[in-house]
């Protein structure tokens, strides 16, 4: 076990024999040779063969839905709707008012942004490639995939703080109620990504409620974590789309969600729940670009889940599985780092991600103290528009994909790294 | 059986006369209370059931491909590169120079057109949408979808004519040697819908090796019915990305072609085929949308055919279901028809459709007059950019969904609406 003592509140000599230790530590660590990945939120095998059911779905004989449709044939661009029904009522949506897709919500979200550069949303004065500057908030550290799209596109992304209940609304209200050129939001409402943070009932009343200088402002709603809770009381699911509604804002938001990680990553179903007027503006540019979505793996993942209830007994299997692994990652954060006061973590209560603040100035150090030693982490500054972590202090964790002992050494050797990183940085300023 | 006298050569009283008698036939027709549809390009659910193993494939313990990628998980923005050996083999495209994507290639036709818009291709001096005109070559009658496309996005099209081995390539090549804003051509070179003529090899050449104003001028290169041969003799594959490169424009094809009608419309894989420039552009871009294309549904593919030759076998079945189709569409238009000179009709040797062409100025009112009896069919001018057929002649006829005796009857209709509309218009005239 590693001495416990505050790092900051150490002796020159104290922190001279720290790093010595944890350099002897870190040498160690380095003839382990691991090769060991913390980067992606992907799913483990074992949580994927709790699906293994839909790899022989839906069945030889089975390819019509309800309706009648036959799901082997062209058409239908709004996808079955009995399966729309299912996750319609998992995200709290009316079934006329969500749509399911192919395997990728994220390419709805890019596609939006896209119809919305060439053609303009419905309340858009013009079209987004018209106007002299696009900007957007990003609530950080976020998703690093959505801050790609925007960057692609050159819409300016502004960092907006994160707390733990949401985004900070009182930036928001100031910088949306002024410029005309903040087309949109990022948002993962429910264990955000990366820090796990559930957007509270009133962070989400005062988002659809703001008076916001453009009239196409929009909150682009990621629930991709809408089913992931890893406690026995799941966040609740804000009715985003009816408080909108209420607050004379119907338009503002667009939810996405998909199975990638309830079923198959990148073999699932994604869904766009929105107000009838975006469905239909949605529809009419998609109708350009495709007859319709796979129907088929829409079909096998109805057969597989049955009805919303089938989804929710699923994902507590999901949740024994990745539980152990979150409270791994915590133990260890607290017995080698606890403590030393040189780093902090958040303790999500759902989702895919751990957020780790290191010493401020040393997380790319930490990063690439961890790659030296075989242990992959997300870049530097990855959680933060343009990679730029201000006070490079930000590390995501994804704990889901490695085995337990796995996963052990890979924290393990993390907590080294952040020690030596942080013990250097103290002597540089000594 | 109906007279069969040359229309255009009847004396007033003929033709009278010959108006009553399809007058009559018509209001028979109508008494039949039909309701058939001959709009679409869609397989029938004989066709669809060759395919029925794939609803249970790829099997429960199979998620694997020979790389060892686990198909279930994220990653992977290329496909499988065992199915894209496989349609590579029949596309004549190198495994390297091809990618496996989604259900539908008209997606990643219509992505690359939005990349080129907002990004440009690498050879564009700049994005499209800062170009003040774009222009685009649309040999016609063609595909209604991939002018909608270029419809949607503004880009001005300019038909050209289809010959019976392609497209005029005297037309393109003044057009594109002199227009700079003409950056690109669609084109179905293998049985072309509607016409289905089959791009010679010469046609292949020219549009590969003509100078071209625009630097980035593309051949948009849907090859959606490379391997659907209806006789023994399949028409060749000529190797466009080959010749193009041997021409000193490597970078102007972009190949595209899928499984929708191979194994289920809507539920198949999609491929695009290019030089390693292109490709890589492609994926520049793609990446930003999707972290990879449903990998399952490729791995269910693979499975299903084994290898190029089992997609030749599996192709046989569909040619011995669509021969007779098209057998009895020629028949009855050859019986009904043939002589009264007021149509002509393509005879395709492959693919999914007939073009027919009936007396001019009389398609809107043939395609009315069939609508009433209960026979739809794609609405006039489908064919051509901007719905404008500036003869008014053409109809598409798609033979593949309806059971024989339903075909029989709709085409039997449809001829006595050809005859009707003629002899009314003929009757106009005198």
């Amino acid at each position: 076990m590693p001495r416990q003592t505050q790092i900051g509140l150490m002796s020159h000599g104290e922190l001279v024999s720290e790093h010595e230790a944890q350099t002897a530590n870190y040498a160690t660590l380095k003839t382990e040779k691991l090769t060991l990945d913390l980067t992606r939120g992907k799913p483990s095998p074992e949580q994927l063969d709790l699906s293994a059911r839909l790899l022989t779905l839906p069945g030889e004989d089975d390819f019509r839905d309800a309706s009648g449709t036959d799901c082997r044939n062209y058409g239908g661009l709004t996808g079955l709707p009995e399966l729309r029904a299912i996750f319609g009522e998992l995200l709290g949506i009316d079934v006329d008012n969500i749509v399911a897709g192919n395997n990728a919500s994220l390419e709805i979200m890019h596609d939006i942004i896209i119809f919305a550069m060439l053609y303009g949303f419905p309340d858009s004065p013009r079209p987004w490639a018209r106007e002299e500057t696009v900007k957007w908030l990003c609530p950080a550290p976020g998703y690093d995939r959505h801050f790609a799209i925007t960057e692609a596109l050159g819409i300016e992304m502004i960092p907006v703080p994160m707390n733990n209940d949401g985004p900070d609304v009182h930036v928001i209200a100031d910088l949306i109620a002024n410029d005309p050129t903040i087309k949109g939001l990022w948002a993962v409402p429910n264990y955000s990504n990366p820090s796990g943070a559930v957007f509270s009932e009133e962070v989400v009343r005062e988002l659809v409620s703001l008076p916001a200088a453009a009239p196409d402002f929009k909150l682009f709603w990621d629930n991709a974590y809408a089913v992931h809770p890893l406690t026995d009381t799941a966040a609740p699911i804000v009715d985003v789309l009816g408080l909108a509604a209420a607050a004379g804002h119907p338009d503002r938001p667009l939810v996405f969600a998909s199975t990638s990680k309830i079923t198959f990553a990148g073999a699932g179903v994604s869904f766009f729940g929105a107000s009838k007027t975006n469905i239909d503006w949605y529809l009419s540019h998609a109708s350009k670009k495709s007859i319709g979505p796979d129907k088929l793996n829409q079909l096998r993942h109805l057969r597989f889940f049955g009805d919303a209830e089938g989804v929710r007994a699923h994902m507590q299997k999901h949740r024994e599985l990745l539980e152990p692994k979150f409270a791994l990652v915590r133990r260890i954060l607290e017995d080698r780092l606890g403590a030393s006061k040189v780093a902090s973590w958040t303790e999500p209560k759902g989702g895919y991600f751990i957020s780790l603040d290191v010493l401020e100035g040393t997380a790319a150090r930490v990063i690439a103290l961890a790659k030296e030693a075989g242990i992959a982490l997300t870049a530097a500054g990855s959680a933060f528009p343009y990679g730029n972590d201000p006070e490079d202090r930000n590390i995501r964790i994804a704990p889901s994909f490695p085995q337990l002992p796995e996963l052990e050494k890979a924290m393990d050797g993390l907590a080294t790294c952040v020690l030596l990183a942080a013990t250097e940085k103290m002597l540089e300023q000594h």
